[in-house]
C-alpha cells in the first residue's frame, strides 16, 4: 500500500518595511534581493508598515505617497504576489485591535529598557518621543504574532526588538496556551551599498540612485560618485577595493573576466576612472530597465496595484481573524 | 417672511464605566441615578469600557460576563436606549485604530507624571505595569475624541486623566485644524454610599448590597449593617448622622415627616437599631422591587440586550467612521 505522502508546510515568514518614500539600489541591493529570494522556500508575509510611520510623524508626511511609491519598488523589482502575500499594514482592520491587546501584557519596562529605544531617542535627538514610539516593538509583535509567523528576517541592530516579541509570545503562551508559535528570527545580514559620497546609501544624505530615477539622471550621479582620492589623475595607480564605483561594477557586471581586467588596469594606472563610472552607467542602467519598465507599466494601471494589495490583505486577514478570535477569547473579552 | 427656527442642537455627553461584575447600590446611588438624569438635556452616549478592564488582567477575569451584567443593571436602572447611545466598547471597530494613531501623538511624558498613574502603580502594588496601562489615558483619549462628544462627566479625582484628553485634543486640532471638539468636563460629584461595615460601598470589601441580589438577601445584609456604636442597647441616644443605616433611610423613604421622626425616635434613644433596619429593608425592597423585576426581564431576553447593543454601537460607529476617516487623512496616511 502507498502511504500518504504528506506535503511540507512551507514556514510562514514575516517582513515589514516603513514607506519612506522612494526606494534606492541601496535598498534593492541590500534588503530586497535578500527578500525576495526567500519566496522560494518560505509562505513569505511582506506588509507596508504605514502605521510604523507614524511614530515620528512631521508635518507634510505623506504617508499614502510613499506607500504606492513603495509597492510600485517592490514588484517591479521582484516581489511575486502569486507566490507571497503583501499588503498594506493600516488594511488589516484586525492589526491595531490586537496591538490594543498586546499593550496590556507587555511590561512597559521591556520598553522603556529596550536599548533601541534608548539609543534612537539619543540619536534622532527627540525632545519628547511618543508613546507609540515607545510602543514600537508592541506593534511589531502584533504585526509578527497576528499571522502566526514563525521566522522574522532581521538585521543585527534589531536583535533587542525581536527578542521583547519572543518574550511576549512566550509569556502569552504560558498564560493563554496556543495562541501564536513562538517566534524566531532569522539573520540576514545584507551588504551596505556605498552611495555616491561613498558613504552609506540613504536617502537623508541625498547619495542615492533611485530605481525611478530616469538613465539620464543615474549617468549624472554615477559622474559625481566618489573615488579613490589617492588616484586623482590617470595613470596613478588606483585602489578599487576602497572604491564605491568598482564596488557597483563589481555588483553590475557579471562577466568575472571582465571585473578582474578591470582591477588589474585599475591597479597599474593605465585605467581612469571617468572610464569605470562610464562603463558602471551603462552595466548599471542596463540591469535597471526592465525594472524601470515594469515599474512604469505598473505605475500606469494603479488600479492594478490596489487590487494586488487588496489581494493581498484578504489574505493576510483570513489568518488574522483567526488569531484575533482565538486571543480574545483567551483574555476573556468573547 | 418666517425665519426657519434652529433647532438647538443637544451637546454630546460621554460616559463609560469599566465592567467590573454586578453593580451595588452604591454605583446605584452614586454615579448611575446621575447619569441617567443627564438623558434628559443631552446626547447621551454610554459605554462598557470593555478593552480598559484588561490593563488589569488576572487569570479567570471574565470581561464577557461582567459585560453582560453590567448592560442589565444599566438597562434595568434607568438608562434608555430609546434616548440614549449605548454600547461595548470592543464592538466599536474603528477605536484600536484611533487609538493607534492618537498613540503617535500623546508625549510619553505626559503619561509617566501622570498623577494618577503613579498613586495607582503605589496603590495597586503592580509590580510590573503593562504597557497598556500607563496607556490607559490615551484610550481614554480615544473613547472622547472619536464620537465628537463635547463632555465628560468625572469625579474630581479623575481630572487628570482628562485634563491630558483636553491638551491632546488642542494639541491634535493646533495641528490639524478641525477634527474633533476640544472636550470638557462637567464635576459629578456623586454621593458615596456606605457599606455594611460603614466604609465606602465597594465590591472588594464584601460589604455591598448588590442590585441583582434577592429580597431575603437584601434583609440579611441589612440586618448585619453597622450601626452607631455610642448606641448598643434601645434605650442609649443614637447619633443618626454618623449611622449608615439611617444614611440609607434618607435615600429610600420619601416621607420627610417620617425621617425627621426616626431622627428624632433615634437621638431620644426610644427607637432601636433593629427597628431602623427593618423599615430600611421594607424601603430598600420596595425601591428595587421594580428595578429587579425589570432585570429579570431583561435577562430572560439576552437577545433583546444584544439588540439594544449592537444597535448603539451601529449608532456609535456612524460617528465614528466620520472622525476616523478625517484623522486618517489629515496624518496623511489615507
Amino acid at each position: 500500500m502507498n502511504e500518504p505522502v504528506k506535503k511540507k508546510q512551507k514556514k510562514r515568514v514575516l517582513s515589514g518595511m516603513r514607506p519612506t518614500g522612494l526606494m534606492h539600489i541601496g535598498h534593492l541591493h541590500g534588503a530586497l534581493e535578500t527578500f525576495w529570494a526567500l519566496q522560494d522556500d518560505f509562505d513569505c508575509f511582506f506588509f507596508i508598515a504605514d502605521f510604523h510611520a507614524l511614530t515620528n510623524w512631521s508635518p507634510g508626511m505623506n504617508v499614502k505617497e510613499s506607500n504606492q511609491n513603495m509597492i510600485l519598488d517592490w514588484l517591479s523589482t521582484g516581489l511575486d504576489p502569486s507566490r507571497s502575500t503583501v499588503f498594506r499594514q493600516s488594511d488589516i482592520v484586525e492589526i491595531p485591535t490586537f496591538h490594543l491587546i498586546l499593550s496590556m501584557f507587555t511590561p512597559v519596562g521591556w520598553l522603556l529598557r529596550n536599548p533601541t529605544y534608548k539609543d534612537q531617542v539619543e540619536q534622532l535627538k527627540i525632545e519628547s518621543p511618543n508613546y507609540g514610539f515607545l510602543g514600537y516593538p508592541v506593534l511589531q509583535s502584533a504585526d509578527v504574532l497576528l499571522y502566526q509567523s514563525h521566522l522574522v528576517p532581521i538585521g543585527r541592530d534589531q536583535a533587542p526588538h525581536l527578542n521583547l516579541t519572543i518574550d511576549l509570545a512566550q509569556s502569552m503562551t504560558n498564560k493563554f496556551g496556543d495562541l501564536f508559535p513562538v517566534p524566531d528570527y532569522m539573520h540576514s545580514d545584507t551588504p551596505t551599498v556605498p552611495g555616491s559620497d561613498n558613504r552609506k546609501m540613504s536617502k537623508s544624505y541625498g547619495n542615492a540612485i533611485y530605481i525611478k530615477d530616469t538613465e539620464k539622471k543615474t549617468e549624472k550621479i554615477i559622474k559625481g560618485y566618489y573615488t579613490d582620492p589617492l588616484k586623482p589623475y590617470m595613470g596613478d595607480p588606483g585602489h578599487p577595493d576602497d572604491c564605491p564605483v568598482f564596488y557597483l561594477n563589481k555588483i553590475y557586471i557579471k562577466d568575472k573576466d571582465r571585473i578582474q581586467k578591470i582591477r588589474e588596469t585599475c591597479e597599474s594606472g593605465e585605467r581612469g576612472c571617468g572610464e569605470c563610472k562610464k562603463e558602471l552607467a551603462t552595466a548599471c542602467n542596463d540591469y535597471l530597465r526592465p525594472i524601470r519598465e515594469k515599474r512604469a507599466e505598473f505605475e500606469k494601471h494603479p488600479e492594478e496595484v490596489e487590487k494586488i494589495l487588496k489581494d493581498g490583505a484578504a489574505k493576510a486577514s483570513a489568518v488574522a481573524k483567526k488569531t484575533l478570535a482565538k486571543t480574545m477569547k483567551a483574555v476573556g473579552i468573547r
